[in-house]
């Protein structure tokens, strides 16, 4: 029916801010297309541990399991990154969620606006047109594999491990969405190093006749951080284990000149979640001058997910229709620019 | 005294041809200088697959252990490539090569030449004036930990392993660079997640202090990865580990515009290889269209390593003059362009 169950996390720094913006625009929408949406809000990140103790509280967890989907500011609080002994620490609240609500695809889109491709640190030749969707593994790997500090801390290791049936699902993800775009998936590895590569390698080669359409080609993750920057157009999906993805969607959300306009969903079997690249940026924290797009365009990504394709699609217009009418924070315009509410009400006033 | 034993390994693709012009310099140097250079000619890599079954024979890593440096060309043959079920493969030869001479720090400098700025994909006014050095782990970590890949093939793992020991040489090393250039030190690394990577921290933290000029930074590698192209300029010297490091690194090599140009040195306690950054560049074999600029200025970096500083001044001058004279290859300039052996005959010439 028309009634969903969303669990908001603000998380730390201008999480907060962001996430407003998108309630205000879920409301409009609530109204536009008779939709009731339920929110349960819970505490993660730096947040939770200075109210709780605990990146990730029980009681978010909960929510965030019975949820038809968690919307999600961001974490990271400059406490705990320089400090490299504290022993728990925000990030450790998102890895656990991710891992408890199965949240094994990350999917990230790199789309270029024509009215902001200057602020791109490329060459408009080389950034112009590119359009890209990343799948990062985000459940295994070296991230959850297992670690060990010796208590002399003489050495320490961290164990990165695959199984077939944690790369399936992911692969059948991305080979369906290139079915969907240009037919092309890169799978990025170090199959001439790592074993886990070549493990990667033979589960996509055994399912790519699956896929007749789609051309599957292999690149080395070295090969690939290049080739993102010299002509990121050869690219259409891309497919990646969980650390190469950390670095590669990361270097790619750059390129576009417009991180605090990307969006991110993590799927999982029963649950996803919704989170804008950027992080907590602590520095803009409560100056109303934070970026609100990425996290609406998550809000975009997250009614496609729910089956509200005609909202997701008037957002997405409405977010448009924003920037190139430079409604847009200072991050995008330096010369003219509006707060972060102002922008959000906006698109809001648009749909 | 001036001898000097040089191994060299020309190796595969283009290598052959770019170290013909490096052996037309060191000929040329040797006469200039009255130095004597001993050539021992070894195979490695595809070209040692095809003769003899063994990436590296036996042969060719005695050469390389009784050098005074060892000058490599490239390896790589898109027969491997292609095919991830090859067991024996081009590459295992340079791996092996680097742990049996114990080459622990890969250093690649990232300069910038004015008059090649506008071959940059990044624009201006962020590349112009870069200036990085980068001390790349080369032994250890997830290259050389225990692999693994079940019989039946349904999972794998791959363990980076980082002791104390393995760190601590690179890490001086890397103190030491910083406080002859702008005493700045960027340790790259992934802390809020791998114990690897507290243990890097830890093992530069505590001998940070025997040096009090240098300001040591922290960085997580997917910021690095954004960072290396939003503000280059940043950065001086960056220490990283051995699988960041092959990113970042190759990340870095392109962003100046011209990895045709830029040498690499692996240096070890007894031993020292040199080599371009690039690679074998197969479909450019045998046409005389490789740019020999980075393997000669490897040359310079061997001359500098072997204590022979005013040779090494010489060289580098050599080259900025013929990259200033447009005296280049095609890849620098489609318009007017001289061939592998005429660009290192002039570089020579000048010499
Ligand atoms: C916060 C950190 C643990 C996280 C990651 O590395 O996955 C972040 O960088 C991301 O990409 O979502
Ligand atoms: C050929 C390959 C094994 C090697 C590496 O990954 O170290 C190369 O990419 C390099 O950087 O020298």
């Amino acid at each position: 029916d028309n009634y969903f169950k969303i669990a908001v996390l603000p998380g730390d720094g201008i999480g907060p801010e962001i996430i407003s913006e998108s309630i205000k625009i879920l409301d409009v929408i609530a109204e536009a297309f008779q939709y009731k949406f339920h929110f349960d809000y819970g505490l993660i990140g730096a947040e939770a541990i200075f109210k709780t103790g605990n990146p990730l509280p029980e009681e978010t967890l909960k929510i965030c399991k019975e949820s038809d989907a968690v919307l999600f500011g961001a974490i990271g609080d400059p406490v705990f990154d320089n400090n490299p002994e504290a022993k728990v620490r925000p990030e450790q609240g998102l890895l656990r969620l991710r891992k408890e609500l199965g949240l094994f695809a990350n999917i990230r889109p790199l789309q270029t606006y024509s009215s902001l491709i200057e602020k791109s640190p490329l060459k408009k030749e080389i950034i112009e047109g590119a359009d890209i969707q990343i799948f990062r593994e985000l459940v295994s790997g070296i991230y959850f594999g297992e670690k060990f500090t010796d208590p002399e801390e003489a050495y320490a290791y961290d164990v990165c491990r695959y199984s077939r049936e944690d790369i399936l699902p992911i692969a059948h993800m991305a080979f369906q969405e290139a079915q969907k775009r240009n037919k092309k998936l890169t799978l990025i590895d170090k199959a001439n190093v790592l074993d886990t590569s070549r493990l990667w390698r033979k589960t996509c080669q055994e399912i790519a006749a699956e896929y007749p359409d789609v051309q599957l080609d292999y690149m080395f993750v070295d090969n690939a951080a290049m080739q993102l920057i010299l002509n990121p157009k050869q690219f259409d999906v891309i497919l990646t284990e969980n650390m190469f993805g950390d670095i590669i969607s990361d270097e790619a959300s750059v390129i576009g000149g417009s991180i605090g306009l990307l969006p991110s969903a993590s799927i999982g079997e029963n649950n996803a979640l919704f989170e804008p690249i950027h992080g907590s940026y602590p520095q803009a924290k409560g100056k109303g001058i934070a970026n609100p797009v990425a996290s609406i365009l998550s809000v975009a990504m997250m009614l496609d997910h729910l089956g509200l394709q005609s909202a997701a699609g008037k957002l997405k217009q409405s977010v448009e229709h924003a920037i190139e009418n430079k409604y847009v924070t200072i991050d995008l315009n330096t010369k003219q620019y509006y707060s972060t509410s102002e922008v959000g009400s906006f698109i809001a006033d648009y749909i």
